[in-house]
């Protein structure tokens, strides 16, 4: 007897890196699935979860290396799902905060297969409550604008200094490579005191943070090694929870 | 024997709604807990994980009704911690999204009181993902702003006007009984023609959600009886993978 394949697809955010920050309804795509098609970012101890005859594929784009190209993924969880059943793709953060997650789910839309989507806790807001940044603070930031710092193309995002003018907290994914260009662009409309926080490794036990403002900040970096990829913070919220340094130490580390 | 009482106070947050998108970590939070201070927007199935033995308090405000003042809540998070231990502070989508969690993190640490933040997965990302809306796409948007509609003193919120400068996708929450005015704030700029989708109930069984533009938006809210608490997303990603509604509308029924 032939095993009958119902094809479908679950698009699920890991979130920021600590595998207990996956949602209980993630956790429990990654045990059913069939295959699972992850990327660089997906924390690799959430793939010890999966059935033990699950097919488990890194399809990640690391800088400098370009495994697969986004047309190579959507046909990847399109034919998986048709050939094996259930495809579980799992990306870092949510999948649709710059996950692409959008342009797979068009894709295998264009197939008729069923979808779902199972939200992760975006990187962009959790990263910087880890380092004692709350994204809005009542007095002090009633928005946040998350941004990407480059485009596809490389150049620094033009939307950064539209950004500018609002009030609210500006959270930049991808622009750690970018930082000159964005500290060029506070100080030449005279806002090098606004305050800014770069973190990397957000949520694990390697995180750093570094905190400064637009005069100090590429030195703060340098001197503390952070490496991509980061996430930069701006805006007054930086400073409203580090009075107690101290007490801010201990929000990422829940025993 | 006395107990020795650990002050620890945790900030959960509870997700979306669906009781199933809360992190692993903070429905652990929510089964050790000696103390659970919960608000109106939290699923109180996640309630029914606490110990048998744990103080589980409604703290929520509701339209119409002020149970507790800000202040209030700050005091007791604090004194339920220094006479019983562990409190988890538990509130819909994620803490320190217009949530006012590092007001009463700020309040702790005036005591000394360690304290932990488990980010949530947050409505203003999630809930127009369930509703078929992603907030980036390639080519679409590379940047989204969340912004709260009303003041605390019941006005518009400004920084409405101030987003408009952006190109990127705009997530107003709490802004329905507002809708009115942005509406006439887009007209005004002649952008009437602007997508916007409009999500009560996100996540739950009781979703919904109409779309249109600033010419019809308010007549969809009132012919499907939206109500408030809802989420207004605004921007052409409301159109992206609308193409094909029937899949669209799996997308939040996971089985």
């Amino acid at each position: 007897m032939s095993k009958t394949i119902l094809p479908k697809i679950t698009l699920v955010g890991a979130g920021p890196g600590d595998p207990e920050l996956i949602s209980v309804k993630g956790l429990k795509a990654i045990k059913e699935a069939d295959v699972i098609l992850y990327d660089a970012l997906v924390n690799v101890q959430l793939l010890n979860e999966s059935k033990s005859d699950a097919i488990v594929i890194y399809v990640g784009k690391r800088k400098g290396e370009k495994e697969y190209e986004q047309s190579e993924i959507n046909k990847l969880i399109v034919s998986y799902s048709l050939t094996h059943g259930h495809v579980v793709r799992l990306k870092g953060g949510d999948s649709f905060v710059f996950g692409r997650g959008s342009e797979e789910l068009e894709y295998a839309h264009q197939f008729g297969i069923e979808t779902h989507v199972v939200p992760g806790i975006s990187s962009s807001i959790s990263v910087p409550a880890l380092a004692g940044i709350p994204v809005t603070h009542r007095g002090v930031s009633n928005s946040f604008t998350v941004i990407t710092g480059t485009l596809s193309d490389g150049s620094l995002n033009p939307e950064i200094e539209n950004a500018l003018q609002l009030n609210g907290t500006l959270v930049i994914l991808m622009g750690l490579s970018k930082l000159k260009e964005i500290q060029a662009l506070y100080n030449s409309k005279g806002k090098q005191d606004t305050s800014v926080a770069v973190i990397s490794n957000g949520s694990l036990p390697e995180q750093r943070a570094v905190f400064g403002n637009f005069n100090s900040i590429l030195e703060e970096v340098k001197a503390y090694e952070i490496k991509a990829p980061g996430i930069i913070v701006i805006g007054e919220v930086v400073n409203v929870l580090r009075k107690n340094k101290e007490l801010i130490d201990q929000l990422a580390l829940v025993k």
